[in-house]
């Protein structure tokens, strides 16, 4: 057994083994191709023309001078776009936004809401003519003043984005599934505002000895993921569209395509491309309208790739936001009660992940009266897209400060408190359901019982924090079709795109089931034509739900080999059984064929066999995370430098442990990047001022130990091998953890984010002033 | 109902309609990929050396100055392949030929076997420095005296191709299933001789008042599809290879390579793409083991596309050969016995089509005692290949034209001794197994129902033929995935190339299942890790097997569908049906979806519906064909036009009828080019003389009518729709049915093939001399 597993469940053959991952050649030889790797005979190159004002009226687009060009062959504009009126009828699953604002974001239509908002697109010979013709398209603008604040836009004065905004808002309440709590009917910025509410929460706080209320403030930051977005889109004279591009989600990708074009589903083929990072990123799809229109106008393949300024200006990072915190608990550690404001900036256009923080902030701890209001404001900044456990983390941030506060308060170690508070199995959730099978209390037991946990902090400067994080992990439907070869391998096809080894863990899923290696299984991706409908890669859900399908299509395929086997023997298929991959008659052993076999047998004794499953399993079960971060403070510079990290988190089953390590050390990563540097920093005029990898500070090899992680095993009941989601807790506690061993190091509380050194500097001042 | 359709079966909703091709569009406007359509990222294009010789040892290759060559990225030659010994034990199902041969026609060993055999091949970084390069290799031959011709080639002084044929060539009586006479043990160019037999044939001839025997010959012809062959091979890293090429069947392909290259088939992804023409000629893989090991060699992709020479010089045509009837009928004109002899030219390496020709040359008659022999004889020609309805046209030429000859001596209808002598459900075939249901006697009954057979004709030279043809058309694995979309179509994955229009032919009956309209099925053809294994392309049996495999996939989604709508509605499936494309339960009419309804709903209810299906269908139905032509001749010049020509088939159920016409059309088109021009011409040297489409004559439009078609419908009960098999039969009867209307013309018997104005003039010429 791994030796960072602790509470391990059930032993397989395949499952919980670390096989290496099916697609790594292709990956390190360059063998891959990349959203951007795609070249066809006649391709054209697009470009897109971008807001250079945060907020400005469009008067006109004049594309006559770009269009003269010899090179250039088409010019798109939101004109070009059918503007669907809300929610359309046929709107598929998985495409539960306002197609409306996501047609305007893809091609602003009356205004420009955010400097890098895209205003038209050009098509030409080569990327360098389109990027030259993009100054030959005359856009007048009226310049509008820009609202860059969540906080001021919702102040009386404050310049308004969308003037119908009241109206239309209501449609967004479909996607948290939360209620509206009202709706003021006139123009503003506030385009959701809605309240999650159990027990008595007056009571609650009543009950408290001690009462602690704090305010806190994050910056927007982006997912950084390595490969910047691109697409390929050939409109056949047909009407029968190819796609190609790197994203989270062809499916989503064809079905976001079709609401906004308002063309069926089936007229798209999405091929999906590797993806070079996402994040939740790449959940939102940008150019592939815009490809395939540029493509209808011309009859030629058009390919569409942002740099690296226009995927930090023209795509969505996470919000920022104003978070308020009130905590309440008895003297001997009890929680009684907690009242939470998110009011998340949305960016240009509804849609914040305010839902998600309230529903998963609370998400470690038993509050009997507990309260979040969630505000989803617009402002004139790029509309938000998904970054991992979206809004959990910034939620986080400021309520495990304030529970460190609290332990400091009742001189409580921080573990035993949230060990008192726990979740656990029936514990009721502020969204209302109670919470099934869970590991919360064994992860922070683990946690206590780390060395880490009581190693000696020695030295000036230094401390230690501990933060807990949760997240509710998601489901969705799933495909895979198996089909058994000749030599006895498995041909697996998913429809899940592969963004953190998941080929490799589904191939483990079926591989187990059918007692073969996970090598003799060969994973593929196949496109929205070739393999059934799959919800995108998100909400922690692949290795869940597509391994469950991965799993059904492999027992599809066991129970035909029983049936095959039966029929060469002449016997009926119940006296056949299927073990250890092997199929054997149960009272003759005489009559047995190992996979291999019998798979060499299947053509000339009735055929091939492909076993199929589409899936859409209920039972997902919920992750808890706790870290351990010891950190030292310069105290001349400002400077955190992170000493020793350790990451503890119930995963249910890790099916390749080193692909749960890697997320868990990736999420950690990219928290401690968020809580130390991260974030969108604009000038005076609203313009983005470190749109580069060289200025948006992100954390490096250099900049982090070695991410100790320890995987919790509370087999989740509702999965055949206890598989919870891994992915996005592990940034939930990363800024909190960060903060409160900077609190414990230097005796300063962090309340905004990033901690960067001129904001530690600030804070020691302030403190030394006091 | 079709006017050109007799004895219609049962009428479907969309089985019998004619829509657009799927992929049509596709084709007609250049979207459609070929073989030579790819381009990868760092592609490297390859050149085969071809031997110059008919007949040579090779001494030495040194390739030093070639590899030299700046440019020249590396050589392959036989050396490189590992040269398995016979039948290896794990070969897939689909590659029956033997190994070793297959092998050594893709690259020489120790002797070039005929001009054009591939000695080398080199990768360059163009393909000019590629075809430069080939010059380089320096290849040291000792000539031998080939030996061109079948006959010649079984004398006793002829030179001999292969030392060790008597032992190897045991291997090979696998391929056809028939029984293997003797066996030499000496080297000879006999590669196989076989007899098949029914009755007492001596008693027969005995019965008989006529006999007549002759002999025929007919000269090796090419598929002469219009794209030649290309493979493109990327052997990555981890030992997985990717090929993209144009063939009859990519899993074929796949196991070629495995065999060839003695590596496991799912380490080999073959991706299909379209095929422009094969006819037979694309199952036999050249290029592709050589591209994949020009690949390994480089680790870059590697690409090889032949010229026309290289098509005709380098890939197999079909035999020519020798060919004696002898049949004895009574004097009412009934067939007491038939004997056979079919000497078949194989070209280099053992495996003519002679088995073809035995088991279908009298398949149109009851003849109660029959006998046919069959030799394979090697010669210092190209390897043939497969060649619609393989073996069968040579031998019906003769066949038929003796049954001619016994009618103008019975002075019996040529079409009323047919009937009389007409194969029925029952009647014992000379391989033995006995008819099922069939449509000989209705496809006679309908010719001689048609008008073209009384109508007059007039002018002199003019002469009216008919033949009748058979094949036994055939079946094999088959897999379908059929995945329901939101917007109510279908994405169906078939395994089968489509070289016939088999796309809109699947499409149609997974459609008719689902009572949906044809265009809401969107088909496309999987490569070998996205579908389950699929036999190839060939025997006439795609629409078949493809077809039943697609109607199964689709009763697996009707299955699926209902229980979906049983869940919704809470009641028991048994209470619900699926007809006319509804959903509905039996007794309450309110609860119903139609098939767009519920597909929009299967996400929410329990996720995505896909059917899948693996078939390996028995129950195919073979084919009768009655052809009718009015030929004139010139009498100056021996040239022979095509007045009038009427081709009836029974194809058990047209799925689609305007491909059932072309596939008709297409196979008299090039039955009538090998009636009167098509031929293998050779120097005294054994050099092909006229390997380009401008000297090898094939007919254009200006060398035919209008061909019209007479589709007979006697359902094939093995099959759901009563579908047959329809693309070979059409090529079998024209040769001598033009034969038999030049005789009916101006008296003159063509006894060899081609019937080109010299050999007609010829004849003519030494007619007037007797």
């Amino acid at each position: 057994m791994d030796s960072n597993i602790v509470l391990a469940t059930k032993e397989y053959n395949v499952v919980g083994t670390r096989p290496i991952r099916h697609d790594g050649t292709d990956k390190v030889t360059g063998r891959a191709q990349y959203g951007d790797d795609i070249h066809l005979p006649g391709l054209l190159y697009g470009k897109v023309l971008r807001s250079p004002y945060s907020h400005a009226r469009i008067k006109s687009i004049d594309a006559t001078r770009a269009l003269a060009h010899p090179e250039v062959r088409a010019v798109v504009t939101a004109a070009d776009f059918p503007q669907p009126l809300g929610l359309a009828e046929d709107l598929a699953e998985g495409a539960m936004q306002n197609p409306l604002f996501t047609s305007n974001n893809t091609l602003a239509t009356d205004k420009a809401l955010y400097k890098g908002h895209a205003i038209a697109a050009v098509a030409a010979t080569s990327p360098h003519v389109a990027e030259e013709a993009l100054s030959l398209i005359d856009v007048e603008y009226e310049v509008l003043p820009p609202v860059m604040d969540a906080v001021e836009a919702l102040k009386d004065d404050a310049p308004v984005l969308h003037e119908r905004l009241a109206t239309i808002a209501s449609f967004s309440t479909r996607a948290g599934g939360l209620r509206r709590e009202d709706d003021q009917g006139k123009s503003s910025n506030l385009a959701n505002r809605f309240t999650v509410e159990i027990g008595d929460l007056e009571q609650g706080f009543s009950d408290a000895d001690v009462v602690v209320e704090r305010e806190f403030k994050t910056e927007a930051v982006h997912q950084g993921y390595i490969e910047p977005h691109s697409a390929t889109a050939h409109w056949g004279a047909d009407g029968r569209i190819t796609i190609w591009c790197s994203s989270q989600g062809h499916f989503g990708a064809r079905d976001t395509v079709a609401s906004i074009l308002a063309i069926p589903v089936s007229s798209i083929r999405v091929i999906p491309m590797e993806i070079g990072g996402g994040f939740g990123g790449k959940l939102t799809y940008y150019l592939e309208p815009v490809a395939a229109v540029l493509s209808k106008k011309t009859g030629r393949p058009v390919k569409l790739t942002m740099s690296r300024t226009e995927v930090f200006e023209g795509t969505g990072p996470t919000s920022g936001g104003y978070i308020r915190v009130k905590v309440g608990v008895t003297k001997d550690g009890r929680m009684t009660a907690a009242d939470s404001q998110l009011l998340y900036d949305a960016g240009a256009f509804p849609g914040s992940p305010a839902s998600g923080g309230a529903a998963c902030v609370y998400g470690c701890y038993d509050i009997p009266n507990a309260r979040v209001e969630g505000l989803d404001v617009v402002t004139n900044r790029p509309k938000v897209a998904a970054y991992r456990a979206p809004g959990v983390p910034a939620a986080t941030f400021g309520f495990e400060q304030v529970l460190d506060e609290i332990c400091k308060k009742l001189d409580m170690d921080p573990l035993e408190f949230r060990l008192l508070n726990a979740s656990k199995e029936g514990t009721r959730q502020v969204t209302g359901p109670r919470f099934g099978r869970i590991g919360c209390v064994e992860t922070v037991q683990a946690a206590k019982d780390h060395d880490h946990y009581s190693a000696p902090l020695e030295g000036p400067n230094r401390g230690r924090g501990v933060a807990g994080g949760f997240w509710r992990n998601n489901t969705g439907a799933s495909s895979a079709t198996a089909a058994v070869n000749a030599d006895g391998t498995v041909s697996l096809v998913e429809g899940s795109a592969d963004i953190g080894g998941t080929r490799a863990v589904s191939a483990q899923q079926c591989a187990e089931v059918l007692g073969i290696p996970a090598e003799d299984v060969h994973p593929m991706v196949g496109d929205t034509d070739s393999i059934g409908y799959t919800s995108n890669t998100g909400g922690s859900g692949v290795a869940f739900k597509t391994g469950w399908a991965c799993y059904q299509a492999a027992h599809d395929v066991r129970r035909q080999m029983i049936d095959r086997a039966a029929t060469i023997w002449d016997v009926s298929p119940e006296d056949v059984d299927y073990a250890d991959g092997a199929i054997f008659h149960k009272s003759d052993s005489e009559l047995r064929f190992t996979f291999k076999e019998l798979a060499r047998r299947l053509n000339g004794t009735g055929g091939p066999i492909t076993g199929r499953a589409n899936v859409e399993p209920g039972g997902v079960g919920a992750a808890f995370a706790i870290h351990i971060v010891d950190v030292e403070v310069d105290p001349d510079t400002g400077k955190v430098d992170i000493l020793r990290y350790t990451a503890l988190q119930d995963v249910g089953k890790a099916v390749h442990p080193s692909y749960v390590e890697g997320q868990i050390q990736g999420g950690v990563s990219q928290g401690v990047g968020w809580a130390l540097n991260e974030e969108y920093f604009y000038n005076d005029k609203g313009e983005m001022a470190n749109s580069s990898f060289l200025d948006y500070r992100m954390p490096t090899s250099l900049d982090l130990p070695m991410i100790d992680t320890v995987i919790v095993e509370v087999a989740n009941p509702g999965h055949p091998y206890g598989v919870r989601g891994v992915g996005e807790c592990p940034i939930v506690p990363p800024m909190a953890a960060v903060a409160n061993a900077i609190h414990n190091a230097v005796g300063v509380r962090m309340n905004n984010l990033p901690m960067s050194p001129g904001n530690v500097l600030e804070a020691l001042w302030e403190k030394q002033a006091r």
